[in-house]
């Protein structure tokens, strides 16, 4: 049967949420990753070394194993150089988020002015703490990544040596920017690499595949096809796999998040092999990784094998994307 | 207190479904409506002179009133001109729908290919029978309005002499086609002069905001606008009020349509009024139609005043646009 063995996978960009989602969602991840970037945008977002390590204890608790490392971060605030010394043997990286462009992102940032955010920026670049951006103005839906391509060009230009990575980009114009500035980087889910706005809202409208930044069109799909199975070596795999409980999905009112933890694997090697890249995966998903984020991963191979899997319909309350479909890949063991 | 008298304002695009659904919905909007070009998408479709006859019955009975007149349609399919000829005083339009566009279009046309529709479209053009347009390819759902264009055009100049109805135009590509072409028409909606595609996927995912045709970009609602505030004389109002039970609507795979009946006339007064365009809401939402459709509506006059209303959470097991919301203009009176 054909197979894949994969090397210390990474989740460059991980929701684990707190409490009881936490106990539901980290062992999924912890199963088949060596590693996962968890984002700090709890209630209240994470934004004291207290808070980094208290959260990163809880996260070993619910994983209750050795062979993963939760890669924490802190919620981007204006730090003083002082904290930032202080703080950054407990994180990889600082997050950036826009105020109120997704779940928990109120206490984000209003503006992307630089100047009052230069001690801040200047002391990670010179401490080597890398800048992680969820990168949407608050135009029209289709447009906010594009549009927030100039604050990316003013972070890269006004730092050139802090790394700065876009976040599950979605679009074509972000993927052109990865090769105009050299201190630019980027994550891609996997399920951008396999649905357009098409999937969410173009037959029956799918809460399960609603997300921030919202699925685009298919030549961004493309675009970001094509970095992603070149194993382009400034682009991750980070899932941005997000829980919600299945009533807040399916409601009035829904929140963003595709749910794809325990199934993120799977479907890489779907997607790479349908497109006989099967090769490149290791490198999209860990070694790339390792060399932007100078991590030295926990050592974990994960067999899989090309044998049907079928997707539970649920996750505790949690419905994951694909859920009740067949992928065409399955984990076998992990070493 | 402000006020305005709308004189038999009518309903060019309207879905009654059938059974308990279409007494549910009927009287809403006959209670404020003179009329309303009732769609044919019932499970089977529409498509003999019985089943015309037949539901126009149904609906009649469900309206329970005679100051309210259902214009029938037939679904689409090539008709010989004896059957049109024997069905023309039924009815008021056939309704074209590309296969699987949108709700029970599955029977619809699969291609747009002049020739095989020839004789029925000449027949309709000789006999002066409406031709009434669901108005997308199967592309990507941003763009199946604009990539249908060009199949407007060919039914333009194929036949110079029907008059062809843009169905609920949403994107300012087929406002464009209005001074195109003598002989084509539109109708819009008031949902899509109110929201584009941030309201339904920009901030959380609402449901009964999904509609077929999506609503598109903020220039595209402004062409729309333009063109209803004015009153073009070649568009009406048409509602495309669809009702789908509340628990269908809040699911994992939501059907399209945004449930407005019981509010359009209110909605419409506060759009109009807001771009100060009062003066042009009777045209927009009866004479215009009268003189394109040249029929002469029963007498009604509605009465609506510059007076809070809240609009009620569910009328049956629909959920309205605006649920639980303020509107600025209430019906006071119908004589």
């Amino acid at each position: 049967m054909e197979s894949i063995t994969l090397t210390m996978p990474l989740d460059m960009h991980l929701h684990l949420r707190d409490g009881e989602m936490l106990e539901t969602v980290a062992p999924l991840t912890s199963y088949s990753f060596s590693g996962a970037l968890v984002m700090p945008n709890l209630v209240p977002p994470v934004t004291t070394k207290e808070m980094v390590k208290e959260y990163r204890k809880r996260i070993k608790h619910a994983i209750g194993r050795d062979d993963f490392e939760p890669y924490m971060t802190l919620f981007y605030q204006n730090y003083s150089r002082e904290f930032l010394e202080s703080v950054q043997n407990e994180i990889t990286a600082i997050k950036i988020y826009p105020s109120g462009a997704t779940t928990n992102s109120e206490g984000g940032v209003v503006s992307f002015d630089i100047e009052p955010m230069r001690e801040t920026l200047q002391a990670m670049s010179d401490l080597g703490i890398i800048l992680s951006v969820h990168g949407e103005t608050n135009g029209f839906v289709m447009d906010r990544e594009a549009e927030f391509m100039s604050v990316y060009e003013k972070l890269a230009l006004n730092f050139p040596k802090l790394k700065i990575i876009m976040e599950h980009i979605t679009t074509a114009d972000a993927v052109a920017m990865l090769d105009k500035y050299d201190n630019l980087y980027a994550t891609i889910t996997v399920h951008h690499l396999i649905i357009t706005l098409d999937d969410v809202a173009g037959g029956m409208l799918r809460p399960h595949l609603f997300c921030k930044p919202i699925a685009k069109r298919p030549e961004d799909r493309a675009a970001l096809l094509k970095v992603a199975l070149s194993a382009h070596p400034k682009v991750m795999f980070g899932s941005d796999s997000a829980p919600h409980p299945k009533h807040t999905k399916e409601s009035c009112g829904c929140g963003a998040g595709v749910f794809t933890a325990p199934i993120a694997l799977q479907l890489l090697c779907e997607v790479f092999e349908a497109h006989d890249q099967l090769g490149n995966l290791q490198a999209f998903v860990s070694d790339n990784a390792q060399r932007i984020y100078g991590i030295c991963a926990e050592f974990k191979e994960v067999v899989l094998v090309k044998h049907d899997f079928v997707v539970p319909e649920i996750y505790g309350t949690v419905v994951p994307m694909k859920a009740g479909e067949t992928l065409k890949w399955s984990i076998e063991r992990v070493d």
